[in-house]
C-alpha cells in the first residue's frame, strides 16, 4: 500500500513551515477535487478546484505535474482510506454474521468510493496505473467474498460452487450498489437488506 | 417512437439525388460514430469520424449542428434497432420458456447497446433527451420483468415480490451484463445462463 506524496509528507514531523505549508495546500486541493465529485461535478476547471481548496489555479499547477498526478494523488488517498474497511471484515461466525459484517464493510465502502468512481468512469482515457489499481481492488473484493462464505461454498458441487461465485461477485460488486442506489432508488438500508437476502439465495 | 432524420430521409423515396446523397452521408456518419464506438474509441474527433465515413471534416458540420446532435441521431438510429427486440418478447408459455425468451431478448439487447452505453458513460454532461430516453428505457425493462414473471410474482406475498422485483431488476440490467461479461468474463452464453439460474433462485 503506497501512501499518497500529500499523506506522507502530512504524517511527517517537520520543523519547516514552508515544507509543512506546502503539504497542507496538497492535502487541500486533493480533498477540494473529493468535494466536487460529491456534488456531481466530475471534470471541474482548475478555476473550480482552487476556488473550492481556497488557493490560486497557479498553486494548483506548482503541486500538481497535470490532472492525471491530481487524480492519482486523490486514488492514493482513498486507498488509505479504504484499507481499514477491508481489513476489518471478519469472516469468523454464523452465517448470519458473516453477511451482516459483509453488508456492513460494502456500504461503507462503496459510498465512500461511489463519488471517485462516477467521476473515472467520464474519463475514457484512464491510465494504466488507474486501471490496474481497480482491477486489483476488484480480484481483492471477489477474493474477500471466497472467504466470506467459505464454508458454504466448500460442501458444493464444483459446478454448484462455481454459479455461487459469479452471482455473489455480481451482487456484491460497486456496480450492483450503484444501480441499487441510483437507479433503483433504494437506501443504504434496503440495498444491504436487498443484497444479504439475495446471498441467502444463491448460496449453493 | 421517433425515426432519426437520417432513418426518415433514407426511408423516403426521393426523385432528388441530392436529397438522397444527402441521406446517405449523413447515415454513414452515425454508422461511422457506431464503428468507432465498437472499437473502444468513445470521444472521437471529428477527423477521426470523417476518415471512418470516408466523408470530409467540414461534411459533419454541414449534417450535424454539433456533436450534441450527432449522438442524438445515433441513439434515434439505435431506439430504431432495438423496438423489434423490445416488441418481441413473448410473456407466455412455461417459466423455462419465458425464461429463455428473456435471456435471448437481452443478450442481444445489450450486445447491441454496449458500445453506445460505454462511449455515452465518458459524457458527463449529456442532454436532459438522453437521460429521459435511458430512464425510459430502463422503467420499460423493468415493466417487461413484472409482465414476464407476472405468474410468479402474483402468488407471492407482497414483500416477497417486492424484493424478486428488485433482485430481478439488477440482475437483468444493463450494468450486471456488462460487468458478467467485462469484468467477471463470461461469455454470451455463459451470461445469459448464469442470469436464467440465478433468476429460478430469486423468483419468490
Amino acid at each position: 500500500m503506497n501512501l499518497s506524496a500529500a499523506e506522507l509528507a502530512a504524517q511527517t514531523p517537520s520543523t519547516d513551515g514552508r515544507v509543512l505549508r506546502g503539504a497542507k495546500t496538497r492535502t487541500a486541493i486533493v480533498e477540494a477535487l473529493f468535494e466536487l465529485f460529491k456534488q456531481g461535478i466530475y471534470t471541474p476547471t482548475t478555476k473550480q478546484i482552487a476556488e473550492q481548496a481556497q488557493t490560486s489555479v497557479r498553486s494548483i499547477f506548482q503541486h500538481f505535474e497535470d490532472m492525471e498526478t491530481l487524480y492519482a494523488d486523490l486514488l492514493a488517498v482513498q486507498t488509505v482510506r479504504i484499507t481499514p474497511l477491508m481489513e476489518s471484515l471478519s469472516a469468523d461466525g454464523t452465517l448470519e454474521q458473516r453477511l451482516t459484517e459483509l453488508q456492513a464493510q460494502r456500504g461503507q465502502l462503496y459510498e465512500l468510493v461511489s463519488p471517485a468512481r462516477h467521476a473515472l468512469a467520464t474519463r475514457p482515457n484512464i491510465s494504466k496505473l488507474i486501471t490496474q489499481g481497480l482491477s486489483d481492488l476488484s480480484a481483492e473484493l471477489r477474493g474477500q467474498l471466497l472467504s466470506q462464505f467459505a464454508a458454504e461454498l466448500s460442501v458444493a458441487s464444483t459446478q454448484s460452487a462455481a454459479d455461487s461465485v459469479e452471482w455473489l461477485d455480481l451482487l456484491w460488486s460497486f456496480e450492483s450498489w450503484d444501480r441499487l442506489r441510483n437507479i433503483q432508488h433504494l437506501s443504504v438500508e434496503e440495498a444491504g437488506r436487498s443484497l444479504c437476502a439475495a446471498t441467502l439465495r444463491v448460496l449453493p
